[in-house]
């Protein structure tokens, strides 16, 4: 370990809250926490590579919410409670500023969900950023993806696709995703792109409700693709009730923004299938949330997803490459 | 997602073992795990990057080794056995050849160790490798670097140095790293650096028996250093009881290997500290494992290690880079 990687890490654990179950944090070999008795632990790992999953001008700060707002989405997904995390982080420099700027991003997340962080490390390499987190759900109440029955009602959480049409606007040249924009639906695009909302909230209620849930960082299509392989089951959704955002729909139409709802990738909301007597709970939970909590098709026999049309192209969504 | 990538992860996955106490492997958006009631936790992240932790020409075997073995180490070094870990993989280039090897050394000791992988992820990239392991260990036992007292004594398993040794000899162009060698010392370094093997019976035997331990990374000074600074204590150690190996001795004589012994890291072996008590107890346990376990000083009061020389020269271990 250099000095420049020890004060790294001392510039990063400096900014780690306490949390009664955590014996031993930052600083040992290991960490050493005590988890709550009789509940499952939920465990997730996702990497972000600078250019592949984020353009490499993205500012320090969205850097470091999205990365840690993307563990923290599967964890919701699941139905989890966020308890810890690790970071392991490759730095083409050890630049301090740009560390602070990077905790700043990650710990106001962090902070707002209660989940700290215990270890991880600083190694010298191109900007990359690994996160396994952790979290605690009652046994038999995880929502997976195998959980879904014939008849559910489908259902996806706040709008689909901004994320996308920023991406695309982003590479357009008419989107900075370096800063603030003066226009509001702009600047609404870019916060979608650059730091998404983990439905931690959500996915807490809905641990015991609802019978399947995927986050959908993937695209609806696809990711929901998984929750129908792995149940065994079809969906049909209806496109004219996927929920889009004015702005993604002023910025590039009804039929593109619903094109971007369908198909693009890192929303970070919550598609979940739940049986029709949960709808009026669901209301409820979607009023409780302030969060638009939209029913966009239903679970049938089968094996894929069916949108009515004879829609062409690509299912899935490929994490776009500056290369 | 890309196909690629989807691909890569399935040879993977379909390595892992069971292991009872997996409710949901790889496939979900989140593992889903039940620890045993009662248990603590254990936690460590490590990441290895080609050229700055091994050399870019490490055979895939030994790199799929050495990325779980270092983690295994930290577990080995807190007195925890092993349950779970989750593997982040950035590749500059989808081999299915260079993935399955790294695969065959990953999990060879991974099954040996009862170690189980549950998720993880890949992506495209410079080469770099991020574990997470956890493991559990009874409430109170664990083996942490705050607890030497004075008066206990420090010991160290194997012989030290080794790695260190191996690395300059490669870097002089005298060891092959790709490759076994007819010499059977020059194996043995090779080995040493490319395969080290991490103590985890020990570490589990020494949970609640020593009063602190860490696992030799940076080298024995300022891994040494660590616990004393935890621990507000400082230690003396006797250079010529420090156990080096014959192949590093016949490689640079009695003093250099003496000095790797000290300054040298990457040899994962543990040094802990334990009370005089002990002696009988760890005598007995050297041979049931074994391995050497050598008493090389002890805890004193003040607060930093001292070797009874006025050596000069950095103390800690940096690394080393190609760059």
């Amino acid at each position: 370990m250099s000095l420049a990687e020890f004060s790294l890490i001392e510039r990063i654990r400096t900014r780690t809250r306490a949390r009664a179950d955590v014996v031993l944090g930052i600083g040992d070999d290991a960490a050493l926490l005590q988890p709550r008795a009789g509940e499952q632990l939920v465990v997730t790992a996702d990497t972000l590579n600078s250019g592949v999953h984020f353009p490499a001008e993205t500012p320090p700060y969205d850097i470091g919410w999205k990365t840690l707002a993307v563990n923290l989405s599967d964890l919701a997904s699941m139905g989890a409670r966020p308890a810890w995390c690790v970071l392991a982080l490759s730095l083409p420099d050890a630049d301090p500023e740009w560390v602070d700027a990077f905790a700043d991003g990650f710990f106001a997340l962090a902070d707002a969900h209660d989940i700290v962080l215990i270890g991880g490390d600083t190694t010298r390499g191109p900007l990359s950023l690994s996160v396994t987190a952790m979290g605690q759900v009652a046994p038999g109440t995880a929502l997976r993806r195998d959980g879904a029955r014939v008849g559910d009602d489908v259902w996806v959480s706040g709008t689909l696709g901004d994320a996308a049409v920023a991406l695309r606007a982003w590479q357009g040249g008419t989107l900075d995703v370096r800063r603030t924009s003066d226009d509001a639906q702009v600047d609404f695009l870019r916060q979608r792109l650059a730091r998404p909302t983990p439905r931690v909230a959500l996915g807490c209620a809905l641990a015991g409700v609802a019978h399947a849930a995927v986050d959908i960082s993937d695209g609806l299509l696809a990711d929901l693709g998984h929750i129908c392989e792995r149940s065994g089951v079809g969906a049909e959704l209806d496109p004219e009730r996927l929920p889009v955002s004015p702005a993604a729909r002023a910025r590039v139409g009804q039929s593109h923004a619903r094109e971007a709802a369908l198909r693009g990738g890192d929303d970070y909301e919550l598609c979940f299938t739940a049986a029709p007597a949960q709808r009026t709970a669901i209301d409820a939970l979607a009023t409780r949330l302030a969060l638009p909590l939209t029913r966009i098709g239903e679970i049938v026999p089968g094996h894929a997803v069916s949108t009515g049309s004879d829609a062409t192209g690509p299912r899935g969504y490929e994490h776009f490459t500056e290369l």
